[in-house]
């Protein structure tokens, strides 16, 4: 499913049968955040250009102004999908019935399958060059520090974390491992190691935080590799990347 | 010593006296540098504004367009700076003959102290958004996994690191994490919280990977908290953090 279909399928079945010029309108603004989506995965938000969103999206300069006043309004809307796709990633993360330790490694893989998405690797650029929005203050590294200040906080509950290990800092820790291992994938191999990294990041701090009776039966499962699975192929880690390819 | 005169200091002493029209473009050079990484310290790059940065400097427009062509070209000559401010630090650090990993330790200490200077601050956001220049890829990521492997080696060497722990993996989780400890702490605290992120990300990583001989020599001496010192201290805290300060 390409993102464009993933913005439309949200929009409630009714209006678009019903007001046709409505449907068309969704359709042109969902063009055209397919279209800024893929401009902000490859680009800077300085480098992005409004005149190739234009092209990409195939609507007309009029249609693309009277959904968008700017540049800007564009990347937020796109930082706005990735808000949508990270709260439903959490939720179907949470509702598997997993443990605490193994939630947050479920979240890591789905936020590793999101970003092989244009909507998702945009956000998270924009993000990281300060373009969440005045509104969004700290997107998306707060959200990130609660979910996993909340999943930690239980594994130590359910006596899966090292007495030692603070949930917080800890959440803290995994959020910025997590923002550096993306940051500096995207500087050194446009995002083609990024799945080698996280692999390797969780395999150190999942041993590092939990208890020898959980890391035992996690590493009989295949430990972190088997949760990241496909996104530890070689294919990924050649070339110039996903970034490159949009 | 503010960033200028450490700029200044650089160049060598006799040119100024002998040629006072070097010595003057020099002071120009080191003017604008000098307006631009506090610019650059303070906003996104496309945020940062030329007419600004020629205002901050106090030199003339046709001063500014004879040492730089572009916004860019002066942003690529603020990352040189920093480029030298880390090696310098670095050679500093390892001159110390401390064991590896309080090498480590320190080099992180020297990272921070230098980020309370704007052209440190400028550099790591430019980096962060691609900016170090075709001539410098994976600038700073590259350099400071090498320094870390380097040193985690030696550890391992020096047999206090764990036997477990890859130096490899290890220090590239150490630069995923300080490089995202810099993007986040940016993103929810204006870099007001970066030095207790730092802190605490470093008790963990050595935590996790130092032997336990090792680590309780280091918790006695006071651990990273000691090492940090004044980067810990409360009113760093209060505020919007140092980069509104500029």
């Amino acid at each position: 499913m390409s993102d464009h279909d993933e913005a439309a399928s949200r929009d409630p079945a009714g209006t678009r049968g019903v007001v046709p010029r409505q449907a068309r309108a969704l359709a042109t603004r969902g063009a055209i955040l397919t279209a800024a989506a893929e401009e902000f995965a490859g680009s800077s938000y300085h480098e992005a250009s409004l005149s190739r969103i234009l092209e990409r999206s195939k609507v007309t300069k009029g249609a693309l102004y009277f959904h968008f006043v700017s540049k800007e309004s564009i990347a937020l809307a796109v930082v706005d999908e990735m808000d949508l796709l990270c709260h439903d990633l959490v939720d179907r993360s949470n509702a598997l019935g997993l443990d605490a330790l193994r939630t947050a490694a479920q979240v890591t893989r789905e936020v590793q399958d999101a970003l092989t998405g244009s909507v998702m690797r945009a956000g998270q650029r924009l993000s990281t060059e300060g373009f969440a929005g005045p509104h969004r203050p700290g997107w998306p590294f707060r959200y990130w520090e609660e979910v996993f200040r909340d999943l930690f906080t239980r594994a130590a509950e359910e006596e899966i974390l090292r007495p030692g290990i603070d949930p917080v800092s800890f959440s803290r820790m995994a959020v910025d491992t997590g923002a550096g291992a993306f940051v500096v994938s995207l500087g050194v191999s446009h995002l083609a190691d990024l799945g080698r990294r996280v692999c390797e990041n969780w395999e150190l701090l999942l041993g590092c935080a939990a208890v020898p009776e959980w890391l035992e039966g996690w590493q009989a499962e295949g430990g972190m590799a088997a949760v990241l699975g496909p996104h530890l192929l070689d294919d990924r880690r050649d070339g110039r990347g996903w970034v490159a390819d949009v």
